[in-house]
């Protein structure tokens, strides 16, 4: 039985171009003499789709785009992921499904066991889980068919009380089809491989994972998908990061035709420490992951061209590097706003950046517009000495600047803030928070410096001064973040215990940080959630990125 | 036996003040002999802790209350809710939990059963169901204790297969005891008055039923703790929007001692009809959740004072009068920010409103600060028209002079924004848009215009022009609302029947809405989620209100 993979990246809600890029995959599959094509999770209409579930004529036309679907699936069987009707009427009205269409006609639908709800999943929100279990037979192969989470409980995932494929197991199936909607963290995809390739350990028979690709604001899903043989031989591992197809034939004793995958085959082991931050760890994944989210929320946005705040500081500058890499150098465009507490190199450095870079750059002093402030406050700010209203005040001007730009020229501004500085609230609302995609926020500060010394790895990009220098939000003669922050070597490694770790402050002290450190920085973390919640969509390339996965009460008086 | 009820106003996460306050409502409760002390669900450590449950510290911290709480129970029962471990290795690792306590010692654990999943609500994003169920019998009495949610599916609720009250009454309890944490909408106490007595008619035995009280960020506790009989007659409703302490001693038939409530003894029917939007239903009830949100919101955040651009429309009178309703006229700021574009009763109109309401207002026109963005901007506005950018320009300077005054004087800006101007995108991010709580935010314009008559329905406090004059957000020349936007009558009602009803086009336009007006009105809600996404915490009124309880895509495609 020949098995054709497609992994592709689909637009949420936008049915048309979905059903168009699924029918092309069929019509290749077709071509290929596949027996069956597999695609990936709620494809149909793209994965997350959140609340648009809640309408009744957005699965209307779900339905529909299967219809379509079904109606080019002559001579040839498509496994495909849409919600499907919960036919009792308690629970909720969906299930999360894989359609089993073939020549013309829905064959089975699999509802999906294990509903993830969880850090960015709310899929218990929508869907009622499957009670009832089936296989179905095609072309005399008996195949199992399950969903994303389903394969990641063995028996032993405390999360769940139900085992999806030990129950498929009892109808005796060959094969297992797993359709994905996956999204990447820089420790995900080696779970993945580990994961499915223990069900084959387990199971004994070949399984077929498709995952998508691409990004929904701030979720990348990376593709690579896989296939085991029923002897848990790697057979193929798609790309990461990029559309792809590709097309197996399995044999009927669970073997294939195609050659083992000798040098992918083994599952390699976590090279990330979970328990400790290594900051240069994945770094050309997250590299890769931060270029493909900032070219798919453009391009789902319908927008070609970004503009950027550019300081002469690291974040700034790793940041209009991603964007050079992901839409083009003449798609971005970098404003210098210099102050009177600006340094002499913070210019020149961002200067040199561009030039680098070959992207457009302008100077914009803000002293103007800033003094203009300041007049017109005199009355509320007489006899009150400088202060954090002031520095506000600079980097309002900063953020009123750039999107006057943006809204002119129909740019998206790209927001700079990184995951330490976002942590601790050390960022002004309106100001250096504005943005409409945040390209660093799940980021810590160690990370973007290995960020950087990746991009110069061929040579300079990123002039060495940024890098070096220390960093500074030059809001007040001769600022450094280390005069309000603990050094980043702590900041990051204390922040991470906190955020990823979920360690309490008496774990993270007898881990032998300072205990003041510990309740001051833990204070303003949970302080600031007011800030973080009116932030922009982060892109997410950690397990635990603030945003839709992280929700914190805002009047919330814990440790704060 | 005599149950003493406990409706308070707790803080997420602020387990001294909670411990304190439950400490005192014991002592009450000795005081009148009680038999029995009821608080309301998860009360140790605040409704919703979100994800505060994911650090197991919280989790101790709750578990230390709960100890300390016991031991101040020699000669009570107290019945309380806090999380509760799990006992099994299998599902989540936490349970919403009723504590039965007495004499120093849990006597028992009840779990919730139904965790709602939908709108506002996370709940088996943390929590386990209950798989089993137990009565508690104290002083003879036996008592089914139930959760919120528990005793809203009476065996018709589809989103349920289970009914726990159901299997409650297989152990034949004389009493029932529900612990709710059930937020405000309009609509929301008479639904929960008729659910109670439902249950009551169903099993024929008493009901003590104990809300909590108090805004927690967006969600408005209004408490209205019931006491019904067994003959299902209305017994003690305890006040809306207050803390209040109240007792009940019921017979050992289900009777009370206590004289039936002739008055309030009627379930009343819905005011409004669900499948309209009415605007002047409720205004009462709008206004008093509006002005407890904002109350408790600058309480828990340890704020005193609050800033308001004052513009002589009616959003900010609407704000600014609620805002002095919560506050006092002393600790609200208005802010008059007139430009070359305000008409000449802008200014006077807004003056007025702080004249009759005595709150203190300065006047800082914009126009040296947007000439000086302009001027600024030349080199990337040359050569082209005046539009948005220039009208954003404007509204970002007024955002920047206002959180430049609160950023200097510990205030907080509270935000205009009306419900109707939010699902369109009529707003200027970090502009009109800027703010730490939007106080309108789910107030439709129509319902907005009911609420300033209803302030003014002892005499004029906002002025009168205010209210009559046609919107405008005077940005260009002469302009108006109604030049971008459809009326407020059709496009209130046309909103309400997507967002609140989740109608599609088709069943929109059949109801008579003119097709083009619905696609564009359509087509604005969607594409502008990106605005709302970066948007402050919304006070909630309405069954469906912007923020944690409306999840939509951003870079969604559906009907955009």
């Amino acid at each position: 039985m020949k098995l054709y993979l497609a992994q592709q990246n689909y637009h949420i809600g936008n049915f048309e171009a979905n059903t168009q890029l699924i029918l092309k995959a069929i019509a290749q599959a077709k071509a290929t003499q596949a027996d069956i094509v597999v695609f990936s999770e709620l494809c149909v209409c793209g994965y997350p789709p959140r609340d648009f579930l809640t309408f009744p004529h957005f699965i209307t036309l779900c339905n529909n785009a299967i219809a379509t679907i079904a109606s080019h699936t002559q001579g040839i069987a498509v496994v495909i992921g849409a919600p499907a009707a919960n036919a009792i009427a308690e629970g909720k009205d969906l299930h999360n499904a894989a359609y089993f269409i073939a020549n013309g006609k829905v064959v089975s639908i699999h509802h999906k066991t294990l509903l993830p709800t969880y850090d960015v999943f709310d899929e218990y929100r929508y869907f009622e889980p499957a009670y009832n279990w089936q296989t179905v037979t095609y072309k005399g192969v008996n195949i199992a068919i399950t969903i994303c989470e389903d394969i990641w409980n063995l028996g032993d995932n405390p999360l769940y009380r139900i085992c999806p494929m030990d129950k498929l197991m009892e109808y005796k199936p060959q094969l297992m089809i797993n359709l994905s909607a996956s999204p990447f963290d820089y420790t995900h995809n080696e779970d993945r491989r580990a994961i499915i390739k223990a069900n084959v350990i387990k199971y004994k028979i070949p399984m077929v994972y498709v995952n998508a690709v691409g990004a929904q604001t701030d979720l990348i899903f990376d593709g690579e998908s896989l296939v085991f043989d029923a002897e848990a031989n790697l057979i193929k591992a798609l790309p990461v990061f990029a559309e792809a197809y590709d097309e197996v034939t399995i044999n009927p004793d669970g073997t294939c035709a195609e050659p083992i995958l000798q040098a992918n085959n083994t599952v390699p082991t976590a090279l990330l420490n979970p328990a400790t931050l290594q900051a240069n760890a994945h770094i050309d994944y997250i590299y890769q992951a931060l270029i493909l989210g900032i070219q798919h929320y453009f391009t789902k946005m319908e927008f070609t061209k970004a503009i950027v705040g550019s300081s002469g500081g690291i974040d700034s500058a790793v940041t209009i590097a991603l964007a050079v890499a992901a839409l083009g150098a003449s798609n971005v465009t970098a404003v210098l706003m210099p102050s009177e507490y600006s340094s002499s190199h913070s210019v020149s450095d961002a200067v040199q950046l561009s030039k680098n870079l070959g992207n457009p750059y302008h100077i914009l002093p803000i002293a103007s517009v800033y003094n203009s402030l300041l007049q017109t406050l005199e009355p509320l700010y007489t006899n009150t000495p400088f202060g954090v209203a002031e520095e506000n005040l600079q980097s309002r001007t900063r953020g009123n600047l750039l999107m006057g730009i943006a809204n002119k020229h129909n740019f998206i501004l790209l927001n700079t803030s990184n995951k330490s500085e976002l942590a601790t609230g050390y960022g002004t609302l309106y100001g250096d928070m504005a943005g409409g995609l945040g390209i660093l926020g799940d980021v810590y500060k160690l990370q973007i410096i290995a960020l950087a010394k990746y991009i110069n790895r061929n040579g300079e990009v990123i002039p060495t001064n940024i890098i070096t220098k220390p960093p500074s939000a030059e809001l007040r003669p001769n600022q450094k973040d280390s005069d309000s922050l603990p050094e980043y070597e702590v900041l990051d490694a204390l922040l991470y215990q906190y955020i990823e770790q979920l360690q309490g402050p008496n774990e993270i002290i007898a881990q032998g940080f300072e205990p003041a450190t510990v309740h001051r920085v833990l204070k303003l973390v949970n302080q600031n959630e007011y800030k973080r919640n009116q932030f922009c969509p982060i892109l997410r390339i950690s397990p635990k990125a603030f945003g839709s996965g992280r929700r914190m009460p805002i009047v919330g008086k814990y440790l704060a």
